[in-house]
């Protein structure tokens, strides 16, 4: 785990909530600042400002801009806990059963609509396009997913074609945004020609990699860590019957006995169940068989590798260097 | 009830989904299509055309960007019907009833990035700035009016802060938007000062009157009106707790026995309970007592007339002389 709580980035978002949105609409924004408080790695805004310098060292750094792309990362995540009717987040009670789903849901619809009031008055092309495309893909992906659930054919290729749009499209735009910005701070006319310049087209590359190898290990992560380590119970992928990559690695070495596990487990409405849980214990116990890890965490060693190279068209500095921590620290994990 | 299922505008919204949305997304397209394909009325659209032809009479009509703003009107009510765990809407299964809360919240997701993201490439300042802040109203409306349910202690003062955001903001919103895109195209230069025209100024405020009267005549029905004309059951905002302003005149002339009525209606949490039916009926009854019904149809027709007067800053045209048909047509309804 990378702790930055105490980063000056992870102050900066913070102030911001605590300032700008507090004003606005004090019941939102107690939602979204429980939330915040709750820790998360801030990794989104970090890499939206490490881009930033890593384009245009000249350029100050724009905290506000992070912090609306960690903002939209909590809408998200509201949101997301309303889909799954999940019990806690971050370790903490998610927000529909703090606040009730109803209100969840406004909330998220609140944060979305604010956030992109802020970046259509402040940010110029194609600043506001790239956040409400990236917005309309990741809920694609989640809708690809919600649709795959429990569909044992899944294959590794439509897996990564999920966690592409549901995951690295968020970090690949906050490496956009972030490198577009620092562009246009240092002089460049504004306009979609920004997207294809060079350090641009690296930094979202990195951060779509980056954003791959995230949620792989996230995913491995969600079989093979202890609540403790989590912030919520663990197999709740297995739960929602996610088709995530260790699961699919599972299924393909473990023949007809694995499967049979599998569907077993799928096959209980109600998780709680007693017999449910012996079943998920079972499933559980395959995600964590050497193989199975051995190979998901080659898969995000592999993508973590990548978005390294991806660094490399850009000029040598402190930021890049950063940035390729991050990659690396992803890639060094052990389970 | 206007019935607007056979006018030009609503082929043009029909047509642009079937084509434009259809090809992006098949899945969340399918649901919009089933609830613009279950009629409704067509308003936002219709005011956002004619408040164009009202500014600007010489510019292009654009029934993409009134498509748009039914559009993100029905993103708004899928997430309702999710808020509500509505069983029907527009006479027909809603959409959280039919594929699910979980699709549901995404669909509507989908709906409002995919919008912004073609607003932010085909309009200029202000347009996308007023869409967001829009949203960002609705929502703190919907919120209000989520934390005032049940509080017999609303006044009318509340209530119309309430539908002022909920309700009133997206159809000013439209007036504003077509009367902006209209100037726009008459060569106007773009810019937040836009907003300041006499005519954009006027046609908002037309739009937010509308709105208004548009919204107490809508609670009036859902007491007074039959399940087949709402659609739907009648006396559903009962059953949310809704503080209407039928309930809130209702409990201001009805003293002591309204009161305990009303308390003993709102203390079922199972509101298909018979019990519940029985005290549901006898609140209806208050609703629809000719004094409640006299004094809140006098509020529609005093809306309705204040969105007429708006109307006469702009110069004499047939689309002016549509919109004044619109707001009659409010306060010439009969319950």
């Amino acid at each position: 785990m990378i702790d930055q709580s105490h980063s000056p980035i992870h102050a900066a978002v913070e102030q911001f909530v605590r300032e700008e949105l507090s004003q606005e609409n004090a019941h939102i924004a107690g939602a979204v600042w429980s939330m915040l408080d709750a820790g998360g790695k801030q990794l989104r805004p970090r890499i939206t400002m490490l881009a930033g310098r890593a384009a245009a060292q000249s350029s100050p750094e724009d905290p506000v801009l992070a912090s609306y792309m960690e903002l939209i990362h909590v809408a998200t995540l509201i949101h997301d806990d309303v889909l799954d009717n999940a019990g806690t987040r971050r370790g903490r009670q998610s927000t529909n059963r703090a606040y009730g789903n109803r209100f969840s849901v406004l909330a998220g619809d609140y944060l979305f609509s604010w956030v992109f009031k802020k970046i259509t008055i402040g940010y110029a092309p194609p600043v506001p396009t790239i956040l409400a495309a990236m917005l309309a893909e990741i809920c694609n992906g989640e809708v690809k997913q919600l649709r795959a659930a429990g569909d044992l054919a899944m294959t590794p290729e439509r897996y990564l074609e999920i966690i592409g749009k549901k995951t690295a499209e968020l970090f690949g735009s906050c490496a956009e945004v972030g490198a577009i910005n620092a562009l246009l701070q240092a002089g460049k006319p504004s306009g979609p020609a920004l997207r294809a310049e060079t350090e641009v087209l690296a930094l979202r590359e990195f951060g779509r990699l980056f954003g791959l190898a995230f949620q792989i290990r996230d995913d491995l992560y969600d079989a093979t860590a202890s609540e403790a380590q989590l912030g919520k119970p663990a197999g709740s992928d297995l739960r929602e019957k996610k088709m995530t990559l260790p699961l699919i690695y599972a299924l393909a070495d473990g023949g007809a006995g694995a499967r049979e596990r599998v569907e077993r487990l799928f096959a209980y409405d109600d998780p709680s169940d007693e017999c449910a849980q012996n079943a998920l214990g079972a499933v559980v116990e395959m995600l964590r068989d050497r193989a199975v890890v051995e190979r998901t965490t080659h898969a995000v060693q592999r993508y973590a590798g990548e978005a390294l190279r991806a660094l490399a068209p850009l000029p040598q500095s402190a930021a890049r260097d950063e940035l390729a921590g991050l990659a690396r620290s992803l890639s060094a994990f052990s389970s």
